[in-house]
């Protein structure tokens, strides 16, 4: 049975306060960065949102001139809340667990916002998506970085000057539970960097691009509150294309 | 002016008591998941080794058939050392600074052992490195981690059953400096991991392996006391080649 904690109500209220649900893609810091992986035209794309939460990559997506958008998410509150905002245009939402989910068809572009990391298997879901994807075609997704996710005991300690983030458990992959907004047992899957890229090439994506974002100097003079986040990672960026074609490409 | 404590008596005597140092490969727990990166048969090939220290890749290399090694380090007591393992073969000792040092005709596999974090320069090491890769060539480092690099404080804390790495600073690239065997202001440079593959991408080499270290169960029962290794990566693989070779490869 799938995790949905998005479908207990005092989780939902919480989650539903975050600065990032509240703003959309322009609360989401690393948006810049994740954008530039994406397709500059998306102009009669099928565009494929794995767990789609609020619905704001979608709704992007369609304002991007895609052609149609399928929207997955494991909770049906998410999807009244997606549904809330844009309904009857070219986003289908879909009701789905992604342990098992595999597209409908094909398509141009998969995009998954911090929701990987909630997956627990992940060979199989790039694989399903791997086999949807069109020549030329862009995988691009955010997950929890695993030095942000390994740690037994997730959290800051204050250091003269600064912080500390105490890593632990990064070669120990697999299940942590950890308490988010409230509530207990959220559980998510550690994995190292290496395993990731792993998990593409064996489902035949070759990485574009990756990177392990952290605020710009710019963020920092309108955040200075995000100052810790430079000591260490939160967020991991893969982009990846079907291998083949990234051959093509080049040669 | 490069560093050098290689040529300081004091520290090269600490080192040549390392165990990685007295032992060779076999004494360098990663060497398994470094050999698997590198061509089966290299016979016939020409091999850069860049900071070959003891020159322990070095005679490895010439044993398993190179046509040529040439092995590169800052140090002239490290060169002479590893002369009084093996002298008059195949193996060219070369006395360089590797900001400064370019091949000096085609080879057909680079490798570097715990040496790039030493490198100020390393976009242009990588450059001068693919520019003088031969198609279907191999380039296969390891490095400090830059987990366990980035901190500006690096050391276990113990934990209720176990240990943590403090990581800070992950953000921040460049100069870090650490006392190692008694020397104080060793000087390295940390990296993310992004940055490295950046690197290697803007250099012309598309990367093949990439492998964040750590003790397998074997090694865990013949080293019991390699447990904290499991807490956080120490070592970084990466394997590469020049990126067209991999396209035509795979089309």
């Amino acid at each position: 049975m799938p995790q949905n904690v998005y479908d207990d109500p005092d989780f939902f209220a919480a989650y539903a306060g975050l600065h990032r649900q509240q703003q959309g893609l322009a609360g989401a810091p690393e948006w810049p960065a994740m954008r530039a992986m994406l397709p500059d035209d998306l102009t009669g794309r099928r565009v494929l949102d794995l767990g789609c939460g609020y619905g704001w990559l979608a709704r992007w997506a369609e304002d991007a001139g895609a052609e149609g958008v399928v929207a997955v998410d494991v909770s049906t509150r998410m999807l009244d809340r997606a549904r809330s905002f844009a309904d009857g245009g070219r986003i289908e939402y879909v009701l789905a667990d992604l342990d098992e989910y595999s597209p409908d068809g094909p398509c141009d572009v998969v995009v998954s916002s911090l929701t990987l990391h909630y997956v627990a298997d992940l060979d199989r879901l790039l694989r399903a998506c791997a086999s949807s994807l069109t020549p030329g075609g862009r995988f691009v997704a955010s997950c929890e970085h695993p030095i942000y996710l390994a740690p037994y005991e997730p959290r800051f300690v204050e250091r003269p000057g600064g912080h500390e983030w105490p890593v632990s458990g990064y070669q120990r992959e697999g299940r942590r539970e950890v308490e988010w907004l409230g509530h207990e047992g959220v559980v998510k899957f550690h994995r190292r960097i290496d395993t990731y890229l792993g998990a593409l090439r064996s489902a035949g994506l070759a990485l574009t691009d990756l990177v392990e974002w952290g605020p710009s100097d710019d963020d920092l003079v309108e955040h200075p509150e995000w100052a810790p986040e430079l000591e260490r990672p939160m967020i991991l960026l893969l982009g990846a294309t079907p291998a083949h074609d990234d051959a093509h490409d080049d040669a």
